[in-house]
C-alpha cells in the first residue's frame, strides 16, 4: 500500500486531507511561512497518532505536528519541500478529568486553551495560562512551545503548570506519563524535555494540568514613573509587599502610550503620554475580598509614592475601569503595527539588567540608525521584554531590510547580559541560526545528542529548533 | 602518570584522599550501604572538576560525586568493586551572588543549604528550601535528588527553585547554564534533564536559584478529624481559602502521635491520641501582619469546624507554641525508631486517592500480615506520604526480612493509582529494581537512551538510578 492509503486506513478516508483542503495549514497565520505537505491527517486519538508515525516512520516521512496554528516562529509549519506530512491534532479535543480534590485537570492535547480555562472555571477552579490566541490555540502547542502569556509572574510557563504528559515518540511508541503528582522522583525528567521541544523529539498527545483556587477580587492601577530604574524598584518593592498575589507588572514605554493614544483617539488615557517616559500596569489577585485588596494596593502603592518611585497612580475603581487600563496595554501591538512595520524582539534578561540593557541597547541602536524608534513593552515581572525598533520618522521604506543589523545589536547586548533571545515565542524556523550564533557550543552539542538519540531518522519537525548534525 | 598523579597534579595532593582517610565518603549516612574507591578527590573550582572528569575518563574510571552525604537511597555510596574516584564536591562552596533586584542567589554545588538559606535571609529574601538536614547537605545533592522537604506545598521542589545551572558534562566540558531568568524558550531543557538524574548524567558545579519575599507572620494549628476523608476536603479548603499563603499540611495518624506520647512524655501533646484517628499540622505564611493571619486562620478553620471537617482544632498563640506543634510532627520519626524497626514508603498519589489508597492498603497488609502497625505521616498537601509498617507488637524479630513482600503489595498499590515509589528521595541504589519493575517500558527505554548517549561509557555513578542497558 502507498502511504496516502495507509494513512486513510487508520484514521479514515476524510481525515487524510490532500491539495487544496491542506491549504490553511500550511501557511503560519502571520503569513511569514508557506510550506508544502504530502498530506494533512488529522488522528482521532493517541492510537491513531501512534500508528500515523509508525507509518511515516516505515515510509521515512518526515512529520510535522500541528494544534491552533498561532505559533509565531514558524515552528508548525512544513518546509517546501513537500515530503511531509502534517499531522492535525484538533480532533484530540477532549476533557479526560477534572479531579478537584487532587487541582487537576487532564485533557487531549487538541483542546483549545479557552475550552480548558472554561471547564476549569465550571468546576470552581483557575487554570492561569493566559494569552492573546487563547481562543484558538491548543494546549499541545502551549506545551511544546512552553508558552508564556500574562500570568507567569505568579503561576509560571506552560511548564509549571503540567505535572504529567502523555507523548507519542519517534519511534511510534506511546509513552503514559499522565501523573497528577507533585513529587515523583523516579528517574530522568522526560516531562519537562518534550515540552519546549516543538515537536522536535514526540507529539504530546494528552496533559494533566494544576490547577489553582479561583480569585476573589482583582485589582489594577496605572502607574507612572520618572525612570526605568524606578519601575524595577517598585516591582521589587510589589513582590514583597503582595507576595504570590502579584499577578501583573506590564511596563509600558512614553513612546508605547503615545501611539495608543495617535491610533485610538477614542481610548481614554489615564495619564497624557508626555507626563512620564515609562508606565506600568499593575495588578493583584486576591482570594480574600474586594476590601482586603483595595487595601493592600493602597498601602503599597502609597509607600512607593511617599518613596518617590512613583510619579503618579490611577488605581481602577471598577472591573470596567480595570478592563480599560488593560485594554490600552493589550492596543499597543496593534497600535504599533498601524504605525509602521517594526522590528521585533521578544527578549529577556535578569530584571535587574533592564535599565543598563535598555540604555546601551539604545544609544548603540541610535548611534548605527539615528533617529528609530524604541517601541518597548512587555512583562516586566519576568524580565521579558518587547523590545521593538521602528523605522525613523520618513525612513519606513526599505527599514525591514535592517533587521539582521538590528537582531545583531540588540542580541549581541541580550547576550552580554546573560539574557535570552527568545523569552516565551520559541525557535521553530525563525530562529534556528541565531540559537547556533547564541548559543553555548557544549549546550548545542548536548542538544544535538538528545535530538539524535530520540529522532534518529530525525523526521521529526526537521528545520525546526535544531539539527542532529553540525552544519 | 598513573592516575592517582593525574588527580594530584588537578587538585593537589592534600586534596587526593586515600586508605583510612577515605572512610568517611564510603558509607551513606543511615549506615546502609558501604562501597570502596580508589581515592576520594576534592576539586576546588569548576575546572579542577572537570580536569578531574576528562583524566578519569582517560582512565575509564568511574565517577561518584558526592555532596553533604545525607542522601536516603545510597546515591552518592559507590559500589564495592573499588574501581571508582568519588568526587566530593565540598570545597565549591562559595556564594556566588545575589541579586534582590532580580530575586536569584548563585551559588556553588558544594554550599551547604542552610549558608545558603542564611545568605538570603541576610539579604532580606526567604530560600524556600527546608529539610531535615539542611545542616550539611549541599545544594548540589538538592538538585541532583530534586530534593522536597517541607515547603513543597507553595514553593515545589528543588527543580521549581532553580533558574540555571552550570554543569561538567560526561564529556569533560563545562556548560554554562547559569541563567536568571524566568522565561527562556531556547531549545531543549537541559537544566531539568540534569536536576534529578542523581549525578549519573553529569556534575552539578553551581545554580542559580529564585529567591522569595520573607513572609512576615506565620499560623500554626493542629487539627483532629474524624476520617482521613475528612482531612482532605479540609486540605482542599485551605488550598482555596489561604492560596498561596498555605505553606504546610502534614497529615498525623493517631499511632504516630500515640509513639511520640509513648517515647517522649515530656512533649506536651495539643490533644490525647485517642481522640481522632487522624490529626494535621496547619501552617500558613503571611506577607502582611501577624493579626491580618490569625484572622484568616480563624475564618477558614472556623468554617471547616462549623462544617463539621474538623472536630477539634489548637491554634498555636506564640511562635514558642508554634515550634512546639512542629517539634510534635518532627518527633516522629524518632519515635519510630525508638519502638521498633519499621519498613519504609515515601510514596505519592493524587491527594484524592489517598482515603481509598490507605483503606485498601491496610486491609491488603492486615490480611497477609495480621497485626502489623500503620506508621503514617506526611506531606498531604503533596500528596506525599510516609507510609510505614510496623511489626505487630511481638513479632519484631525478623521482620525486616518482609521488606521484599511488605514492598510489593504497598508498590503495587500505589501503581494502581498511578503514583510514584519514590516522591523526594530518589532512586539511588535503593530503589534501582523496583524502579524497573514499577515504570512504564516506554519511559524506561527513553531513559537508556538519554543515559547511552550523554554518558556513553557509563562511567557517572554507575549502578544508580538506570543502567545504559536493559538486564
Amino acid at each position: 500500500m502507498s502511504l496516502l492509503a495507509e494513512l486513510q486506513d487508520i484514521v479514515g478516508v476524510e481525515h487524510v486531507l490532500k491539495g487544496d483542503e491542506t491549504a490553511p495549514y500550511l501557511t503560519d497565520w502571520r503569513g511569514r511561512y508557506t510550506g508544502k505537505a504530502l498530506a494533512v491527517v488529522r488522528p482521532a486519538d493517541v492510537e491513531e497518532v501512534a500508528a500515523v508515525v509508525r507509518v511515516c516512520l516505515q515510509f521515512n516521512t518526515p512529520i510535522v505536528t500541528q494544534g491552533g496554528n498561532t505559533g509565531l516562529c514558524g515552528g508548525a509549519t512544513p518546509s517546501n519541500k513537500g515530503d511531509a506530512v502534517v499531522v492535525l491534532m484538533t480532533r484530540l479535543n477532549k476533557i479526560l478529568e477534572i479531579d478537584t480534590d487532587n487541582d487537576t485537570i487532564t485533557v487531549q492535547a487538541g483542546c483549545v486553551l479557552q475550552t480548558v480555562q472554561e471547564a476549569a472555571v465550571q468546576a470552581g477552579r483557575l487554570f492561569p495560562l493566559s494569552l492573546a490566541s487563547e481562543g484558538s490555540c491548543t494546549i499541545g502547542g502551549n506545551l511544546a512551545t512552553n508558552a508564556g502569556g500574562t500570568q507567569v509572574l505568579r503561576y509560571g510557563n506552560a511548564r509549571e503548570l503540567a505535572l504529567g504528559l502523555q507523548v507519542v515518540t519517534a519511534d511510534g511508541e506511546i509513552w503514559n506519563g499522565l501523573r497528577g503528582l507533585r513529587k515523583d522522583n523516579t528517574g530522568y525528567d522526560l516531562r519537562d524535555l518534550f515540552i519546549g521541544s516543538e515537536g522536535t523529539l514526540g507529539i504530546i498527545t494528552a496533559a494533566t494540568l494544576k490547577l489553582y483556587p479561583l480569585p476573589v477580587a482583582r485589582s489594577t492601577a496605572f502607574l507612572a514613573f520618572n525612570s526605568i530604574a524606578d519601575a524595577v524598584k517598585v516591582l521589587s518593592r510589589a513582590r514583597h509587599g503582595f507576595g504570590s498575589a502579584l499577578t501583573g507588572f506590564e511596563l509600558i514605554s512614553a513612546y508605547c502610550l503615545g501611539i495608543v493614544a495617535q491610533v485610538f483617539p477614542q481610548i481614554k488615557l489615564p495619564f497624557s503620554p508626555d507626563k512620564s517616559p515609562w508606565y506600568a500596569l499593575l495588578e493583584i489577585s486576591d482570594n480574600e475580598s474586594e476590601d482586603h485588596a483595595r487595601g493592600r494596593f493602597e498601602a503599597v502603592i502609597g509607600d512607593a509614592l511617599e518613596a518617590g518611585e512613583i510619579v503618579d497612580a490611577v488605581i481602577a475603581e471598577t472591573s470596567a475601569q480595570s478592563q480599560a487600563l488593560w485594554h490600552i496595554r493589550e492596543s499597543i501591538p496593534l497600535a504599533e503595527a498601524a504605525t509602521g512595520k517594526g522590528i521585533k524582539h521578544d527578549i529577556a534578561v535578569p530584571v535587574s539588567k533592564i535599565p543598563e540593557f535598555i540604555a546601551h541597547t539604545n544609544a548603540l541602536l541610535q548611534a548605527r540608525f539615528p533617529g528609530v524608534q524604541h517601541i518597548i513593552f512587555g512583562h516586566l515581572g519576568d524580565g521579558n521584554l518587547h523590545y521593538n525598533v521602528g523605522a525613523a520618522p520618513g525612513q519606513e521604506e526599505g527599514f525591514l531590510s535592517l533587521q539582521k543589523d538590528v537582531y545583531k545589536i540588540v542580541f549581541d547586548s541580550v547576550y552580554a547580559v546573560n539574557g535570552s533571545i527568545s523569552a516565551e515565542h520559541g525557535i521553530g524556523q525563525l530562529k534556528k541560526d541565531l540559537l547556533i550564533d547564541y548559543k553555548d557550543e557544549v549546550e548545542l552539542a548536548l542538544m544535538r545528542k538528545i535530538k539524535r538519540v530520540l529522532d534518529p531518522h530525525a523526521l521529526f519537525n526537521p528545520g525546526k529548533v535544531i539539527s542532529s548534525v553540525e552544519f
